[in-house]
């Protein structure tokens, strides 16, 4: 399973009974927050997040609307007797703020919680099945996009054939990444008789908050979902540059010109009850497109 | 009007729709806002609490289910472009809280934030309509209790006698203060001729969170309504003491004691879903008890 469920969809000021950005990236047995507003524990509840696979969380910037749930998510975590290391990546300054809050209510938290510093467009995180990396975006303070990525290895074994042809189970690995095996006779035995190819790793980019900026193209090119937002409808788009926000046909833009195969938008104005017209106006340019509504799960297939 | 609207009654992490302590203490048209957990700034709009009245906010300790809420609600009172002054009154380190998340946002607010830090017991704001002072209680860390009175003079003008006998309006508020008048002749006019006594001065007190504490008694003494937090049924005291918490039976106790005249009970600990066992345990010591159920206003009555 590789989906995104959306916990808030709103822009700064909570209305409608809509929530500032939250969402939740499952890929295989891991849950990934990206961005934290206020009421995000609640939302976890709400939704039935299993906090207990949730070990990473990306803050894209320190708008109070992207990250104010976040002492109070790591401070219950705490009371509710959390153990595991858990992971925060964000913009540096959050950690001073952490630490001051932490310690004025005398808490020390069970668990290690490590803070890792957004600095540079980098990868950020990456073992077998996963790769986590962070991009620029351009808003009003430093700010953040994020891509995640499946990063499963190139081949897959057949299992009939490494047994048909005795291949010790240590070099699996190096079969997965597509080596040959030299046998004990020093036969060459071609990696192509042994494995298949592996599905395509599957992706998915955060845009975060930001003004209509192309330089995000070549960073989400080619993603399989594509979450962008827009503030604002088409016609407030001089509104939406002054502010550093997008509007709905610049979002389609983006995920046309990126060539990305689904795209969710959200961060809506508190000036819009009704969010049909999101919809209409993105699917004008590009065909794909989904509301962020509170709730649903995208995932995300091959 | 004085009266208190309860927004938030249950202890650290939300559970069962309930929402960490905040309260709305209206007396004539002015709001005051009392500890502010997360999600405070949803609890005001959901109970249609006027923003543009609240310029007082007390925080009495700096444990996040009574705070976390106010950096968000002080943020969105900027954007939503509040000009008019607010006043702080909180533990001295949640200045530099708020400042450093205001600069990582690059946040400048369009009002001016007064931040009055909580020191010793006193009086921290006085008119002539109004009283507000701070008294310590008995928590984890540096915790204080509050109590809000109305401050009018000890007697009203009779308009018909403060008429007949000529007396200059200049000289009004002499007389609310019981004074004799003396008018151009020398003749004295005694004070009792020309007004008859006020009623009393009401008065809240919100205790906080604290442990049973019998020198909270002489504090609250004979207020006419007061707030004590039951964090925990009878069957948990020795578990509440360890937690500087108290019980249903030591907050009954404590108004019986301060011979209030009536209580309303709060800060339930999630782990229980049902309140009726703390109304009823509370009413076997104190009979004019009440559950601060969100959205319920209590009048405080002469």
């Amino acid at each position: 399973m590789f989906g995104v469920t959306i916990l808030g969809n709103n822009s700064a000021i909570p209305a409608f009974d809509r929530h500032p950005t939250a969402q939740i990236v499952t890929i295989n047995d891991q849950l990934i927050l990206i961005d934290c507003g206020e009421g995000t524990q609640s939302q976890i509840q709400r939704f039935k997040i299993k906090r207990s696979k949730l070990n990473f969380i990306l803050i894209s910037h320190l708008h109070g609307d992207h990250y104010f749930g976040l002492v109070p998510l790591i401070s219950s975590m705490g009371l509710l007797g959390r153990e595991q290391d858990l992971h925060l990546f964000a913009p540096a300054p959050l950690q001073q703020i952490i630490e001051l809050q932490l310690l004025a209510a005398n808490t020390i938290l069970p668990y290690t919680l490590h803070f890792h510093p957004l600095e540079n467009e980098d990868v950020i995180f990456i073992n077998h099945k996963l790769k986590i990396s962070c991009f620029k975006t351009k808003h009003r303070i430093d700010c953040f996009g994020f891509k995640i990525e499946e990063n499963k290895p190139p081949r897959k074994i057949d299992k009939d054939k490494v047994l048909q042809y005795e291949i010790p189970s240590s070099f699996y690995n190096n079969l997965k990444e597509g080596k040959n095996y030299i046998n004990k006779k020093g036969d060459i035995i071609e990696n192509d008789l042994l494995t298949v190819p592996n599905t395509a790793n599957r992706s998915y980019a955060y845009c975060a908050d930001t003004i209509y900026d192309e330089e995000l193209i070549p960073k989400v090119n080619e993603v399989h979902l594509l979450y962008h937002e827009t503030t604002y409808l088409k016609e407030l788009e001089t509104k939406a540059a002054e502010r550093f926000h997008s509007t709905t046909i610049q979002a389609a833009s983006i995920a046309k010109k990126a060539n990305a195969r689904q795209l969710i938008i959200g961060h809506f104005s508190s000036k819009y009850e009704m969010l049909d017209e999101f919809l209409e106006e993105t699917k004008s340019v590009f065909e794909d497109a989904h509301l962020a509504l509170e709730g649903i799960t995208f995932r995300i297939m091959q």
